[in-house]
């Protein structure tokens, strides 16, 4: 049996700003089989998010850093390769915690088999039936905790996430608000996806100025995807007991010190702020798929995939995520 | 009738940082009698709170900002002078949110009767029964919602709110680490109110060490009562899922721009942060009080008052509560 070599990105350096080839470089490495009860799967797509950038630095986080000379973190959906479990047999599709590269081996318990005769294309299980659709299922729902009627204000709205978050609180009765950073961005949340106001953050001067003329009674739940400045601005418009459901600082990532200076508002308007990571809501995550097939299934959900294939556009294509440029779950497509 | 002069505190100017006499000065002015269904109390207590601090500057607030011209705010206890209440008698004893004056005209609406004959000392009212207790303990229980076995951290652990805070802590069964800026403070609140670990953090150096190692199976609730460096430093210590309980930020009133440089933790570890006032809570009052009057009958709840005597010592006592030199409630004795 020829030797299989595996080709990944992994971590040589710890990335100042955005992360450069030579702190995430590539490398060819020899594949050894699976050990008993394990798999080595064959990988068609690997995710991109931006939380990844955040595991590139020592900073504490939900979990544990990648460690340096570690390949880089990511989720996976890919084809068993080679079982050296019975619960896997080999052309079986599944999705785990991988990395960036062409194939990962896993012990069979941390797989998720998905079915392909559903005749849901396998992508969406990065997207909407996946983490990105859960984030945002469970951090509106039990972070923000929207009522019918309520103003409902997202930031990076035109991003996997946020997209997906306006969505699910217009179908629950909610005035949504979305701020994106291009006017084609803000053109298909509001034609298209049913956003009643819509922002673009790059052209509107004055933010606070914009989030209150769009919101005339003001923010009752924040969903958070950026952070710094626009977080601090936003803080100004929001009502008594608004919540703020903060899903990740994507401005924060590739910078240094981010300043608040409006937080006493908090206390002014007994606002909550509140983090969340999507793996604090496991146990109910076959009730949050179950709702997410659903309104796919009638049609009441819309979102994008942006699928770049090749495992050598990895990096570039990552950094898109940090520059405003990708419209939609993105993910790098390495194989059939 | 001879006319009745009234003496009062009010607001010149905003204050930068600390209120001087210019900008805070006393005025006489003629006290008109009460109209139908109003009375005119005449003023035994005057609360002096970091809070008013924050009504003299014009940011947004839990209340209105003190107009320019208008008396500084301030919950009163005293006694009913002029009554044109049917509710009311002269010599009744009454709470109301006045202000820093000798005398006060309220509608008898806005009036709580306060029964001398509970054998409970008046000034109890504005302290350990008052907004202060309550503050504690609605912050406590209801926001940083504590489990037993628990770590409880608590800053400004010496002062009105937070001696309170932790002592409710130790009821609930929690481990408490308290913060003070003296040894003083620390030996109290540790020798005589029963607090697990103490920390003088004027003394201590590294802060985030400090409460590292006084809290070696981190923090789950943080009830912050000063802000700033410390919050910021404290972000660092806190367990998945804890809970910060915003109850003022002392330390900026009078600074000009607070920085958080690690609130990045609250993605990383899942961390609320809940800014509140008392008012929030305050259909549940009759509960709250009634336990604290259990537990303050039962001497399980103990409690300073720091009592000045003079309406003409306002403003410098006022300010004790910014350097750190008042022990307990502070309240200034007008009459008996």
């Amino acid at each position: 049996m020829t030797e299989l070599m595996n080709r990944q990105y992994y971590l040589a350096s710890r990335p100042k700003a955005a992360p450069t080839p030579e702190e995430v470089p590539m490398r060819d490495v020899v594949l050894a089989p699976p050990a008993a009860g394990e798999v080595v799967i064959k990988n068609m797509f690997i995710s991109l998010d931006p939380a990844i950038r955040g595991w590139m630095s020592d900073a504490p986080n939900y979990i544990e850093p990648i460690a340096l000379g570690d390949a880089v973190h990511s989720s996976v959906i890919g084809r068993v390769h080679q079982s050296a479990s019975d619960d896997y047999a080999e052309g079986d599709v599944v999705m785990t915690f991988g990395a960036w590269e062409a194939y990962t081996t896993a012990p069979a318990a941390a797989l998720n088999k998905l079915d392909e005769s559903a005749g849901v294309p396998l992508s969406n299980f990065l997207s909407v039936l996946g983490p990105t659709g859960l984030t945002a299922y469970f951090g509106l729902l039990e972070v923000g905790k929207p009522q019918a009627g309520e103003t409902v204000l997202v930031s990076a709205a035109a991003g996997a996430v946020g997209s997906i978050v306006g969505q699910i609180a217009k179908l629950k009765g909610c005035r949504v608000v979305g701020m994106a950073g291009s006017d084609e961005k803000c053109a298909w949340i509001k034609d298209d996806l049913g956003f009643d106001e819509v922002i673009n953050y790059k052209t509107c001067g004055d933010f606070e100025a914009a989030v209150k003329a769009a919101c005339p009674e003001g923010v009752d739940v924040y969903f958070d995807n950026v952070g710094g400045d626009i977080l601090d601005a936003a803080l100004l418009c929001l009502n008594k007991h608004a919540r703020v459901a903060v899903c990740g600082w994507i401005s924060s990532y590739n910078a240094e010190v981010p300043h608040f200076k409006n937080l006493w508002q908090l206390v002014a308007e007994s606002i909550t702020i509140q983090g969340f990571v999507v793996l604090d809501y496991v146990e109910q995550f076959p009730q949050g798929i179950g709702q997410l097939v659903q309104w796919v299934m009638e049609g009441k959900l819309q979102f994008k995939e942006d699928i770049v294939d090749g495992l050598d556009n990895v990096l570039p294509t990552f950094l898109k995520l940090f520059d405003g440029s990708n419209e939609g779950k993105l993910m790098i497509r390495i194989s059939e």
